[in-house]
């Protein structure tokens, strides 16, 4: 094998353990929404400490897959197509990690309403869960296929998220003022169907930057300006 | 002039035009927050207006910037430092367009709350706003000039927010447990508050983005990867 096929069998097979390490991370992400969420809905503090760790172990692998993906930028500066992936992989991993966070700011809220008595029974939080996580799912499902009808019915899900939020709002203030106890623990909850929203914004990121990423953009009308950029090389 | 000198100094030309593009949607977004709590406390619906047309702008520009530093990436195929340079504007860039976003939120509420009779006198928002405002406007200062000092600041500075938003919310409660006409609009008034927070946590992101540009990565460990590397390239 020629050196030069030798260097690029070398990057494709980095580019794949990059795109494996982000599923991973996003896995992580995946099961801590979830546990975020039966940690609510079960009062199960065990659930809680689960994603406090798993929080802890996104935040190193957001900073590994960002240095890994600026790595490859900075070592196979590549051409356009693996360079849109790349810059993907950066956006999308920023997208995960903030995910991570909410679902740190579920948990807290959980753990709040664990030592009192429930406002109500959670039926359409668990159902926004649901969707989020499925949302979360399909976006880096369309990443790894380069399936643009996938990432376009992440962005329809997030309409029906908004809509489940909108319900928990509108069922909380009437807890709230009918019964005034209820207010710190409504209040909780309703930043909880906030969080979940966030989550699902963030799968709506990531489906915009995979659509982005398919779909690309034009670089050929500066193909004169390339070849004399490619000198200034060291 | 040299060809290589030519297109080196074109690049530097490409780079600063960038940061000036960057510079000018920080602006923008920094005056939508404040035209959006302006919108909040003068109950002012021409400033809510000027949100909404300032967060079209800068729509546009947050496509605009992420073309032009993904071109840069493409044409020019930087090495480390430029490179870190670019793959932080295109963070920064998606940290400011969320903080449009969120201005858009507050303006919401805004709009909202003019309808009504106020809740309280608003005294820790407009505090957190201008807090928010400093914060965006100084972690971009530090990317202009490449300060570790003033970045740190803004890190600082976000545990004043924190701060200031329990304040708020444990206000808000209080007013929603002893007036429950109130609960809509101290609802309202919560979120304003959690958006400001938020702006507040993008402008730390910012700072971050800054603090890794100027600590930089280490890639000399891998220079005779590079070596082979740059024979992959059509």
């Amino acid at each position: 094998m020629l050196l030069l096929e030798k260097a690029l069998v070398h990057f494709r097979e980095e580019l794949d353990e990059l795109q494996a390490r982000l599923l991973e991370m996003a896995g992580l992400v995946e099961s801590a929404i979830h546990q975020s969420v039966a940690a609510l809905v079960q009062r199960d503090e065990e659930s809680a400490k689960e994603v406090l760790w798993k929080e802890a172990l996104i935040n190193q692998k957001d900073i590994e897959i960002d240095e890994f993906a600026t790595r490859l930028l900075a070592l196979y500066q590549p051409m356009a197509r693996d360079m849109r992936f790349l810059t993907a992989v950066i956006k999308i991993n920023g997208d995960l990690e903030r995910m991570g966070d909410l679902a740190v700011n579920i948990t807290e809220r959980a753990l709040s309403l664990m030592r009192d008595t429930p406002v109500k029974p959670l039926i359409d939080i668990p159902k926004m869960a649901g969707l989020a996580e499925t949302m979360v799912r399909s976006s880096l499902d369309a990443l790894v296929k380069r399936d643009e009808a996938l990432a376009r019915s992440v962005l329809m899900s997030d309409d029906e998220v908004d809509r489940l939020r909108d319900a928990v709002y509108k069922e909380l203030v009437a807890f709230m003022q009918e019964e005034s106890t209820t207010i710190p623990r409504a209040v909780d909850l309703m930043f909880i169907a906030h969080n979940l929203e966030r989550v699902a914004d963030h799968a709506t990121n990531i489906a915009e930057d995979v659509l982005f990423l398919i779909k690309g953009i034009d670089v050929r009308h500066h193909a004169e300006v390339r070849e004399q950029a490619t000198l200034t090389r060291p």
